[in-house]
């Protein structure tokens, strides 16, 4: 029977990290991660996929560790996180389970979230937002593009106005009981669930 | 737009708490449970469904409390946990942000679950492993029945040999990436979703 651990993985050098860590504004950003998109699809076959996982506005140490282990078990292309600082944090190491040796990172800072997010578009990524507002898309019924790039909000905040306006979508999780909200972690796990759902059945249809 | 944390929400006293919890070897558990049932229906009206999530192989604290959060969110019936004690961990109180104030729990000791599946069963519930076997069936794939029980794996063993005999279906989530397994409060998260997303589109066909 399998488990649901992998800390015990086996570890590698810090220098194989700092491989797969692109910080966004340096001299030649799209080049190198391109070169890191492929380096992953040729390490995940045809499970390699266009979701890129932007979670610049998450504070929590414990939910971007998270956050990454699961985007890198459902083979998204990369993780945005607000600062490279992140990765050394006892707390994300511990919920990442070495994840970030294999899913590329990139440093994109808040400040720079729109500019980021007006590139990825012109590029060919709809820009998902997961929040509630009075136009989001019902998880149930949202169809995802190849390209996709989902932003997560803040825990506390969400995702502020001035970023709202520069989605191409926002989703909401439909939620039944009293306690108000998923955690972020969890809320991401979810979109990337169902993004990677609607690709396997895709796939599956195709053959 | 809304946000992801409920940490300021209303605390209630500690007596709500202890009438939502029952032991589930008392003099009329079945009883008792069914109060509890059709207690919650009320509150969430049609949203609430007929899931039981066992989390009695579950040993740390912060698992507990997520899955509790979640399975509150998404309206199932139930939490099964293998110590009422871990309810009063700080660990668990920080991640299930209240939620054990308003989602049955029923203790069931590890040593007590083929018994508890088994009345389950009688009761009309299919039992579904979360676990990856040579027999599991893919999430994408699986048809959740209304009366779903989801028994989750410990985080190191999974589900022991014994209680795999006795469980209806195994389910197991695809996965595609280099780190060998989800966090289990994730794992459970995937399926509550599913089972959720599912009942919610057979809702609407209905309608």
């Amino acid at each position: 029977t399998g488990s649901h651990s992998a800390e015990a993985d086996s570890q590698t050098e810090w220098t194989d990290v700092q491989k797969k860590i692109i910080p966004w504004k340096n001299s030649t950003p799209s080049l190198d991660l391109e070169t890191a998109f492929q380096d992953r699809a040729a390490k995940l076959g045809k499970s390699s996929s266009r979701l890129i996982v932007v979670a610049s506005l998450i504070d929590k140490p414990t939910n971007l560790g998270g956050l990454c282990r699961t985007s890198e078990i459902f083979g998204a292309s990369a993780l945005v996180v607000g600062s490279l600082h992140y990765i050394q944090d006892k707390q994300f190491q511990h919920l990442s389970v070495s994840a970030e040796q294999w899913l590329p990172l990139v440093e994109v800072k808040p400040s720079q979230l729109v500019d980021y997010l007006q590139q990825k578009k012109t590029e060919g990524y709809t820009i998902i937002g997961v929040e509630q507002t009075a136009k989001s898309f019902d998880l149930t019924e949202y169809c995802f593009p190849e390209k996709s790039l989902l932003l997560l909000g803040n825990e506390h905040e969400g995702i502020p106005a001035n970023l709202i306006h520069h989605l191409d979508v926002c989703v909401e999780i439909p939620q039944q009981g009293i306690i108000r909200s998923l955690n972020v972690h969890v809320s991401g796990a979810l979109l990337i669930w169902e993004y990677t759902r609607q690709q396997v059945i895709k796939q599956k249809q195709q053959q």
